[in-house]
C-alpha cells in the first residue's frame, strides 16, 4: 500500500492542465482498482470546452447501506512562470511536498484514497466523483458526472468535496455553502455623431453612467446567518472610441454579481434587466451558479468531529470565497467542502505540508466512517 | 486672366491630402505672381504632424493703408471611396464642378483670387495666408504663419477666413465667433482582485462611474447673447478586462468639451480636474482651442452689405460648429469666417455651383475694398 504522500506525488508527476483527460486518469484508476473500486470513466465535450475526461468510482458495501461520496477535480490550473523546481515534477524541500495540484487538490484526492485503508468495506458504499474539468468552463465535468450517476441510480447520501478550505492552519475551515455567481453584460446603443452637433447624435454613455450609478449604488441584502451580503462588482466598461471628436453609437459594460441564497441567478438577473431597460439600455444574464447551503446539522458536526480528534481544531464553517463544483452536487445530495490549506493554491510554487496530508488522510477515513454509519 | 472656375479647377487637379505641400502650392504661387504679390513659401515639421508647406503672399497698398488678409487652407480631408467621378479630376455636371475641396476649400480660395482683378493695388495691403495643414493637427500651420507675419511685422488689421460658413444658399451664415475644444483624459487606480474577495481589491470602476455621473449632470453656463449654451460629451470609457471574475487595476474614460467664452479652456480644466481628484481620479486635458468672438460690428456689416448687395440675403452671424483656424487668427486681429455651402463638404461627390463661385468672388472683392476703405 502507497503512502499518502507516494500517492500525490504520482498524480502530480501526470500533468494536467484544464481541461485535462488522460495520464492523470490513468493513474487514478491504477490507485482505486486494487482498492476495490468499480472504475468507470468518459469523455465528453468537444473544443473549446472539451473534451474533458471524467471518473466515477464506487465500491459498494451491503445491500441497504449508506453511500458516501467523495468529490474533487485532477485538473489544475495552468502553472505560469517562476517556479523554483518544476511544476510537474512533485519535489521536497523541507517539510513540503511542491507541485502544480499540491493542495488543489491531487493532495486531497490523495488523501481520501489514503484513507481507503482506513474504511471497511462492509461500512458501507463508497465513491469517488472525479472530474477533469473543475477549473476551465466546467460544462462537460461534474455535471456529466451527475447525470452518470442519476441513470444508474448510484447517487450518494452525502457528498463531500475535496477543496482546499482550510486557511491558515489544516482544519480551521469548511464550507457549507457557496455565494451563487451571475455575470451581466449590459450595452447601451445610440446615434454615433460629431461632438460639435450633440442634437443630431444620441450619446448612449450618459445612460450607460446612470445604469452603472444606480447598480453601484444598489443594496442587494443585509447577509443572513451564515451568509454575507451580496455583492455586486462593475468589472468593465467598453466603448473603444479613439476619435476624440466622435460621439460613439455604443456603449457596454459587465457587472459580476456574488449573491446568497436570498437570491436567485434568475431573480437578481431580472432586477438588473428592469434598471438597464428604465435608463435605455439592455442587460444580458450568464447565471454560473446557484447558491448552495448545507445548514449546520449532522454532516457538518461529522466533519467537525473529526477535524477536532486529528487537530484540535474547531473549523469554522463558512460560505467566503468563489464557486466551487458543489453547485452542481447541491442538487443530489447535502455537500460540505473540506481540505488542505489553500494559501498557494492557484500560485507559483504550490506546496503542500506533507503532516498535513497525513492528517487529512486520517480526517477523511473519520468523516466517511461516521457518514456511512449516521 | 484666368475665371475664377478656371482657378478652382486647377486647385482641385492638384491633390493635397492634409498635410500638403508642393504641387499644390506651385500652383497657387503662379496664380498669385501675375497678380503683383509677393509670395513666400515654407515647410515646416516632421512626422507625423509635419512636414506642412505654407504660404504667405502679400501686395502692398500705399504706406500707412489698411490691410486685409485672406485666410484660408490647400489641405483637403481624404476623398474616400465611392466618387461619381476622380476626387482630384475636377468635372462638369449640371451646374456644378465636382471634385475634393470644391467647397472646403479651394473654391472660395480661387474666389479670392479672382476677387483681386476687382481690388484696385493702390486701395491698401492685400495678404493670403494659406495653410497645407488645416484639416490635420494643425501644429505647423496657421500658427507658423502667424509667427512669420509677426516677425516680419506684417500683421493684418482684419481677417476673413474662407471656411464654407453657408447652410442651404450662399450667403445665409457667417460665423462670427466659435466655441474653444478640450479633451479631457480621466483614469482613476485601483488594486486588482477577484470579484469573490472585493475586500482584497480596490475596484476603480464606481469611483470613475462617480465622476462621470457628476460630469454627465455638469450645467456649464446657459449660452450668451452669440453663443449657445458650453457642451461636454462623454466620448470613451474603457477597461479592457477580459476575465468575468476580476476586479480590474484600472479604468479610464474621455470627454470632450465644446465651450463659449464664458470660459477658458485653462478654467474649464482646473473644474474637471477638481471634480476627479474628488473621486480619487486623475484629469489630463488636451485644450484643441480656445472661444473666439468678433462681436457684431463693423466688420461683420461690411460683410453682410456685400452678401446682400451680390445675392439679396441677409447672413445670420452665427457661432454653432467645430473649430477653425480662426481660433489661431484672433490673436493677431479680428476675424470673420464666410465662405461657400458646407453641404457637401468632407463628403464624396462634393461639389459647388459655378454661379456660387462667381457670386463669391464678387462679394470678397466687396468685401475687401470695403475692408480697405473702413
Ligand atoms: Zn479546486
Ligand atoms: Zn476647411
Amino acid at each position: 500500500m502507497s503512502t499518502v504522500t507516494e500517492l500525490a506525488e504520482k498524480l502530480i508527476a501526470a500533468p494536467s492542465v484544464t481541461p485535462a483527460t488522460g495520464l492523470v486518469f490513468d493513474v487514478m484508476e491504477a490507485m482505486l482498482e486494487p482498492l476495490g473500486f468499480e472504475v468507470h470513466r468518459f469523455v465528453r465535450g468537444e473544443e473549446p470546452d472539451g473534451p474533458v475526461e471524467n471518473l466515477f468510482a464506487i465500491r459498494r458495501g451491503p445491500e441497504g447501506s449508506k453511500h458516501f461520496a467523495f468529490a474533487g477535480h485532477l485538473d489544475v490550473v495552468p502553472p505560469g512562470e517562476g517556479w523554483t523546481s518544476a511544476p510537474f515534477a512533485p519535489e521536497h524541500r523541507g517539510d513540503l511536498l511542491y507541485g502544480r495540484g499540491a493542495v488543489d487538490m491531487k493532495g486531497s484526492i490523495a488523501a481520501m484514497v489514503a484513507a481507503m485503508a482506513d474504511v471497511p468495506e462492509d461500512a458501507g458504499t463508497v465513491s469517488f466523483i472525479i472530474t477533469g474539468d473543475e477549473e476551465g468552463p466546467a460544462v462537460y465535468g461534474t455535471r456529466a458526472l451527475i447525470d452518470f450517476m442519476i441513470e444508474r441510480g448510484d447517487t450518494p447520501d452525502l457528498c463531500l468535496v475535496g477543496e482546499p478550505t482550510s486557511v491558515n492552519r489544516l482544519g480551521d475551515m469548511m464550507k457549507i455553502g457557496r455565494r451563487g455567481s451571475v455575470n451581466i453584460w449590459l450595452e447601451v446603443n445610440g446615434t454615433q455623431g460629431h461632438v460639435a452637433y450633440p442634437h443630431l447624435a444620441d450619446n448612449p454613455l450618459p445612460k450607460l453612467v446612470a445604469i452603472m450609478a444606480e447598480l453601484d449604488a444598489l443594496v442587494l441584502d443585509e447577509g443572513t446567518d451564515w451568509f454575507q451580503p451580496s455583492n455586486l462588482e462593475i468589472t468593465d466598461m467598453e466603448v473603444g472610441n479613439p476619435a476624440h471628436n466622435v460621439i460613439p453609437a455604443k456603449a457596454t459594460a459587465r457587472i459580476s454579481i456574488r449573491f446568497n441564497d436570498t437570491h436567485s441567478g434568475e431573480s437578481l438577473s431580472r432586477h438588473i434587466m428592469e434598471i438597464a431597460e428604465k435608463h435605455g439600455g439592455v442587460a444580458r444574464p450568464i447565471i454560473s451558479g446557484e447558491p448552495f447551503l448545507t445548514p449546520p446539522g449532522e454532516f457538518s458536526q461529522i466533519i467537525a468531529d473529526a477535524v477536532k480528534a486529528e487537530t484540535g481544531v474547531d473549523p469554522e464553517p463558512s460560505t467566503t470565497g468563489g464557486t466551487s463544483d458543489a453547485r452542481f452536487l447541491r442538487s443530489v445530495c447535502p455537500v460540505i467542502e473540506f481540505g488542505l490549506c489553500n494559501a498557494t493554491m492557484h500560485k507559483r510554487d504550490e506546496a503542500v505540508a506533507v503532516a498535513d496530508l497525513e492528517t487529512l488522510a486520517r480526517i477523511y477515513a473519520r468523516v466517511t466512517r461516521a457518514a456511512l454509519s449516521a
